[in-house]
């Protein structure tokens, strides 16, 4: 597992390796990592494509963050305790001031969410990361898709939207405040992996995914798993000031209920329950199929990533 | 961990992700594995891009064969037992026969080296492909680089070279008969992950590297991890048939000591030990550092991959 097609790389990401868990980090043909007893694995891959998931001319340091953050977010949906990651780098070229800042990034993200980089392959081609996340969950507990009940109460964490409002300043469809606009920025280009979150939920909720590609679509693979329809309150919906700041009300709906690249959890508790802090009752479980939402939309519910200009 | 991003890829790939250890496999944000008390988990990422670890007019049968195998190789040379793989595929655009053909050869594999698929991602990009292996060792065992010692003796499996032979063949710089020429394009596409041999020698090699950079160069990082100086004997080396074809001893012997590609293991033995069949002694351990061959090259002992026509 050569992370030296590039040596270079080793001067800036061998530092990022170790971790409790980390037997056998960089160095050899595979990383040892160790589970307590009683654990399982749990794992992910998510790849970022530059000119597909982010624009060319973002930051490395974003670019480096945002690929952890996004894969760690898998993690956070399943509630699992995070191990170490792996990730694998095509380059199109050795840029040795890109490489610093993108391992910026990356340890920044390595330092936030306790996900050594205990391994990664690196090659010559169009840039792309990707990013496979390891993490452990109790032998009986998970947090599926597939465990939501009619009568349960649908919440989601942080506010909605705000990558989707992002992506309209990027594409230079809209121009808010200063103080707005980096907020939302940052909210694009530094997502929250919500992992504490998820392992508090791990036996509280009955379901949970991580937003990736908008509310609708990603409640709708939970009434999918679970065999229920979510009905979801448009009134309810998180919604950060910079992004109220539009002024457009059908817009802003429009981004909090189909806008991706989000990453906060959407999930289901029992009615009744205490829900943790910084989340929001946003509907409800009821038989049925699909997501129904109060709020008609002429936009279409499927997200499409950034792809360029 | 959507394997959706092209929803095709279900028809193709969704009955690849069943086996023993899978508790969870593809279509939730994380597939969970098991691992059998008092083992920890082995894993190793490589990326295989289009026009340089193949050549862009690869069948994709064996595209997808060779990336599973090259990927399991790092396990074997771990002595680890296969769980599972994830894979990450970036792909132009969809091309039905094209996925057809590569999920063909990704579960020929899958067969081969009880690796089931259980988690991935799709994008759209330049062709290539990341994929994860994961696999499970004793809590006190593994094949490391770092444990060899003065008065060793080197093995290899199987026999070195031929993948080198058959990048000569593809580049239309040698056309042996028919036969050989099959035998040895079916090396390169094809490797032959060692996965049996690697547990058979857990708890009996002092060291180990699959040799996917040439002989000489992944002996120096047994040399370097282990701070000892591995001596090879040229003629010792396990030779094809097909290989020894070639007019030109010189042209073979470089290819043998220098060829990437192999994914043979490397391992060393106590002096007398018994030796796992299909194996041959190359050579032994001596005081010092680096890697002595009492053939002298001309050419450069380091390996370039596949890098177009």
């Amino acid at each position: 597992m050569p992370l030296a097609e590039f040596p270079l790389i080793y001067r800036y990401f061998s530092h990022l390796g170790g971790g409790a868990a980390v037997d056998l980090s960089v160095g050899d043909d595979c990383a040892i990592v160790r589970l307590e007893a009683g654990e399982r694995l749990a794992t992910s891959v998510d790849t970022m494509v530059a000119g597909v998931h982010f624009p060319e001319d973002s930051f490395p340091e974003d670019i480096g963050y945002r690929a952890v953050a996004t894969a760690a977010s898998d993690l956070a949906a399943m509630g699992a305790r995070p191990l170490g990651m792996t990730v694998a780098l095509t380059l199109p070229d050795t840029d040795e001031l890109w490489l610093h800042a993108f391992s910026e990034g990356l340890a920044a993200a390595v330092s936030e969410y306790s996900l050594p980089l205990i391994g990664g392959d690196t090659t010559r081609g169009p840039l792309s990361i990707s990013v496979q996340v390891l993490g452990a969950l109790p032998m009986a507990q998970a947090l599926l898709r597939s465990g939501a009940r009619v009568g349960d109460e649908v919440y989601v964490s942080g506010t909605l939207g705000d990558a989707a409002g992002a992506l309209a300043i990027l594409q230079q469809q809209w121009r808010p405040e200063p103080d707005h606009t980096e907020y939302l920025l940052r909210r694009f280009n530094r997502p929250t992996a919500r992992l504490d979150l998820g392992r508090e939920l791990l036996g509280l909720a009955t379901a949970a995914i991580d937003i990736s590609d908008g509310l609708l679509a990603d409640a709708a693979h939970i009434a999918a798993a679970s065999g229920v329809r979510l009905s979801i309150e448009a009134a309810r919906l998180p919604l950060s000031p910079a992004l109220c700041s539009h002024q457009n009300r059908e817009t802003i709906m429009r981004w909090a209920l189909t806008g991706g690249d989000n990453y906060e959890l959407c999930f289901c508790l029992p009615a009744g329950s205490t829900a943790p802090a910084g989340t929001t009752r946003v509907g409800r479980v009821e038989a049925g199929a699909g997501v129904d939402c109060d709020l008609a939309m002429d936009a279409p519910t499927g997200y499409q990533h950034f792809t360029g200009d």
